[in-house]
């Protein structure tokens, strides 16, 4: 059970997971209910607010859950709650038999763990969960049943669960169309305070800085630190008690940044301080960080959690601003034959053109540009 | 000359910029140069690796620039070569009046100044430049003629260079696409250090911590993590030498960094040790940075460079992933009178599937969804 290998279970005999109750309907219970949707599962939706179940039911994330109509359990409830009441919410589910087998998503799993333990649930029964998958914005509103699609589902059951209450979790993640991966909680938490949580702290520390800067250093912004702070625009309140839940494991990789920043801030007053008399071995802090930065950054698998994406190339094509206009190139791609894998659209404020950037296979380019061209079009092939 | 109105001139008297010489045919010379050629500009080409050159012509970037066939200077030269060589090639091409006008491209500006005053040269015919646009790539091959479109240009004239050749520049950066603004040197170090090379040492140090997981650990990383250490991929060689010319103000930037991390770090372990008997006080650093974290993100303007964009909603679709469907999809909006103002298409490794996000005025969301379910298009308001 090293490994996602062992929630596979034979490739003939995967668990049936027909119904299914989600409890509670925020983006990631939304969006678990609308990926199951789209596979025919039936789900059962409850949510203390009940504003929030009619949206998510609306949206066509399921029905609305009535147990005192309920007759018997459905496959899995999947426990969709902030972390801090998971453990009382599963309790109460188990106790009211609302289904054969229990999961959840919280983002930290020991502490979970540990509180479930003390609060007696039903250990057999309850597979510790959590998708990889996420966005700043909250709520059913924000659900998207692609949410997990390629993303890794991480799986942390205790030894007390038997196999075919593990396989059915991984079946429900697999429906979703993640990546079901099974590991121990202290090693999920370990790993997510490093990939996650402390890369959230750190991105909230650079965009902190920006206060201090006046509007005209904040014109000079360019996409860089736009990407680096992206994840700070997430709700504090939530990401404070995400950390609070991993506070060790997030702590340790903090104390790390912290130092290596001391250190390179350090390398650089000392550089400044000795402007001319310094020497080179100064400056070393400096260039290790940056050397071991780019390695660690060449450590993450492609863009869509370990699936490696075919290398596109990209074209850009001046556009003019008005309707019509990319219907118009797709369809010159299309009678070319050219499938047009993605397309980026560079906005030019106060100018009425555009550039669009096809990504399309290599192969693909140079049919492309010319059939472009030869429709009249500004392709930049090249760059 | 305190904002970008004083390098505008009057409208009706904008300098001409018909020849120019740029010295350094890297990512940033060659992508100006690019951007020069498709603005009719004639365009001069030099650089001491004679390959990098001759790549930049192929691209269309110019031709090569030969000295002693030069009867008359060129209007401007740009010179994109790194921050510490700038100097002295300045001043080479001055004593050898290659052009009427001289800029540079140098991320950092008061050393480069400093130095450039040092050497003896015409501070007169000096603009120094820094346009605010680049890609982790380098090299003449990674160029692009729209690398500057809809950025912010920072000009930090020193005051002994006449408003006409401050115009001049100026205007060089407006056919690059660019918006001047021009600012003091040590104003524009210490804007960069904050929103560029600080938030750049701050990536490699989230990226630098990836190296202690295993490669299970990385496996669960998402797009958040892959934001903010995105820059970490660039040239350690030369973010070193940006670092050491802009050392004190990165440096000072860090320390704030690294302090708040630090006090993170401290409450976190502080709440482990104290559990149970912890106050929620423990908590108020995290909270704060956080929360500041937030406010310091909503501050950056919108995506390009100062220019406020207004705010899109936006319409999944599903489309199936085939030739011309985007064309067919794009087809729909034009009849409905609707301009599709972006579009980002979400790749479904292994599924036939994708999802198209469209991006659009709000009011035309409703007509949009209409005319594209009323054509047998799969679409998902409401999220």
């Amino acid at each position: 059970m090293g490994n996602s290998k062992g929630a596979d279970g034979a490739a003939d005999h995967r668990p049936a997971v027909g119904r299914v109750a989600v409890v509670g309907t925020g983006l990631i219970g939304t969006s678990i209910a609308l990926a199951l949707r789209a596979r025919g599962v039936e789900v059962l939706l409850s949510d203390p607010d009940a504003a929030s179940v009619r949206l998510a039911c609306d949206l066509g994330a399921g029905r609305v859950l009535d147990e005192s109509a309920q007759t018997r359990p459905v496959d899995i409830a999947v426990i969709a709650a902030p972390p801090a009441v998971i453990p009382a919410v599963l309790r109460g589910a188990q106790d009211r038999g609302l289904a054969h087998v229990y999961t959840d998503v919280a983002s930290v799993k020991a502490s979970v763990l540990a509180e479930a333990e003390r609060l007696g649930c039903d250990m057999a029964t309850f597979v510790p969960g959590h998708p990889m998958g996420g966005r700043e914005k909250h709520g059913p509103g924000a659900a998207r049943a692609d949410l997990f699609l390629g993303r890794s589902w991480a799986l942390c059951p205790t030894g007390k669960a038997g196999a075919e209450t593990v396989a059915a979790v991984a079946e429900l993640a697999r429906l979703c169309g993640a990546d079901p991966l099974v590991l121990e909680a202290e090693a999920h938490d370990r790993a997510v305070a490093l990939v996650s949580h402390a890369p959230h702290v750190a991105s909230s520390a650079v965009a902190a800085r920006l206060l201090s800067g006046d509007d005209t250093a904040l014109t000079l912004a360019g996409q860089g630190v736009r990407d680096v702070t992206r994840v700070a625009g997430g709700d504090p309140a939530m990401w404070t008690e995400i950390l609070t839940h991993n506070a060790v494991p997030v702590a340790d990789v903090l104390h790390g940044m912290a130092a290596d920043l001391a250190a390179t801030a350090d390398a650089l007053h000392a550089l400044a301080r000795a402007r001319d008399g310094a020497g080179d071995e100064v400056l070393e802090p400096v260039r290790d960080l940056l050397a071991r930065g780019r390695s660690g950054q060449e450590r993450l698998p492609g863009k869509h959690g370990g699936v490696k994406l075919p290398d596109y190339a990209v074209l850009p094509v001046v556009i003019p601003d008005e309707p019509g206009v990319l219907g118009r190139m797709f369809a010159v791609a299309a009678d070319a034959g050219v499938n047009i894998e993605d397309v980026r659209i560079e906005h030019t404020p106060g100018l009425p053109l555009g550039v669009a950037q096809l990504y399309v296979l290599p192969a693909a380019v140079d049919p492309l540009a010319r059939a472009l061209s030869d429709d009249g079009w500004s392709v930049h092939a090249g760059a």
